[in-house]
């Protein structure tokens, strides 16, 4: 199960009744932060989730709306007592701006690891998320995240009992490790069906639209997009400012084919954005025009 | 008129319904900001208020909770399309933090001017704000405000006719200038009394008591004092982390005179801080435990 959470929906700047765009993912016991804007760490708060179990947390890039509540959060965690290593991710220039950033957070009684990367894509591995950047365009460097959960074969314990394999191994093969026992080798194709269809998450905001945000929604059991301005008030530079209007985002889910889209960085002038949401559907039928802190849990189908 | 709005009262970290302490000042369309933790910007939009005639803002000292709510609140002046002039004062290390801050705000369309100040106090005007600041007893350098409007001495229309002086003239006299006209000289003694009771609201938090506190806060018509922790839950080590009980910065308002306090700079394990606000009016009779937003307007004395 991958609990799924978006704990603002706002752009530019937190409001009163919007905290700014972050995802929260938990997976195992392990939450996944994307982005933390200013107030992040109250949005958590209101939720009732707890800063502890986040274990990673990526940036999409470097601008104050999506970076900002980073150091109220590791002040947070440190004065939690938090001892285990933190994780980010983000474009090249990532230490560097932890590292001003923490002017007012310079001691913590944990290891703040930055990973940087460059290029139009990497990949990563992290307390059991496969997690794919992939770069859009902005007007800095930015990157949307593919977040997958990957779900192993089937085991099928009587095919073990035929083999006459001893219980101990069985983990290990389903793992996919080749087991030498003596004479014997076990191999995970004699117990362990192929891979199945595991969770995928896909978060892109702060972009015009892109052929990569088409292929990286494709597969994912929900998409969560940048919608920044709805049908109305549209400022007239809003692609020189390198941002989506709802319709564009709701284009791309409905080209990638995805289930569901989550809109979200909503501009600080659109007071009412859940007004759209019938309209947005005659495009894409998916679309859901979220408040604050939607949450879903999103399961491995039974196969 | 003094406006005075105590933004939030919490200390350490914002929660969903406690912002960090910060105080609005307002006399004659100017605003002067003391501290600016993460979410400062969103207590000023619920209340109502704009950033937009903030002037000057006063920083106590560099730890997270009383200054990380600065990048957010430039980006969104400068969004605003401010192009005015912003001064902010610290403590010396001011212009590096600031600068270190400000690598999520790197393009203001306005100046940003670093004042810096060492040593036992500093004096200094703005906007029509006299600011004396003093060093208080925290684990890093760190100030208290006392904040004046000073009143000029009453001006005596029936003087001025009697000495013949020209309508012209008054305002200048009663700014206190000495005016050659031909061969006569006016003085502001002339047609001006004795300079009257101004108004002046004195802020403090993150120390322990000391007798700066009591001498600064003499005089001021408002008091505003952390105390952090009030008689139960109190952590064994505040002294150690300097900072203060509510009934210590009672005593300080008690030995100082002044009329009224308020309390702030609450723990956030302290859920119901005005709980304690009885038992410590038995200590300060004036002693106000408020919430979020308090506000009052102090007015010269009519004479």
């Amino acid at each position: 199960m991958l609990d799924v959470c978006l704990l603002g929906t706002g752009g530019m700047m937190p409001l009163p009744f919007r905290f700014l765009t972050s995802l929260y993912l938990r997976y195992n016991g392990s939450v996944l932060l994307i982005d933390c804007g200013e107030g992040t760490q109250v949005a958590l708060r209101k939720k009732g989730l707890s800063p502890y179990p986040i274990g990673a947390i990526c940036f999409t890039h470097f601008h104050g709306d999506h970076i900002s509540g980073l150091p109220g959060l590791l002040l947070s965690m440190g004065n939690a007592g938090r001892t285990e290593k933190l994780r980010l991710y983000g474009p090249r220039g990532l230490q560097r701006v932890v590292s001003m950033l923490r002017v007012v957070a310079p001691e913590l009684p944990f290891e703040v690891e930055c990973n940087e990367f460059a290029g139009e894509t990497a990949d990563f591995e992290v307390n059991g998320y496969h997690v794919h950047a992939f770069k859009v365009n902005h007007n800095v460097p930015c990157y949307g995240y593919a977040v997958s959960i990957d779900r192993l074969g089937k085991f099928s314990p009587e095919r073990a009992k035929e083999e006459g394999i001893p219980l101990g191994f069985w983990n290990r093969l389903q793992h996919g490790e080749t087991i030498t026992d003596g004479d014997r080798v076990y191999t995970p194709e004699m117990v362990v069906g192929p891979a199945r269809k595991g969770l995928k998450v896909t978060y892109v905001t702060d972009t015009r639209p892109t052929e990569s945000m088409v292929e990286n929604a494709k597969g994912a059991d929900l998409f969560i997009c940048e919608g920044m301005y709805g049908p109305v008030d549209v400022p007239p530079n809003f692609r020189e400012k390198k941002h989506m209007l709802m319709s564009e985002a709701c284009e791309i889910a409905r080209d990638a084919g995805v289930p569901a889209l989550w809109l979200t960085h909503f501009s600080p002038a659109e007071m009412h954005p859940q007004d759209h949401e019938e309209a947005l559907r005659a495009i894409f039928p998916g679309t859901v025009v979220p408040k604050d802190g939607i949450s879903t849990e999103l399961n491995f189908i039974d196969e």
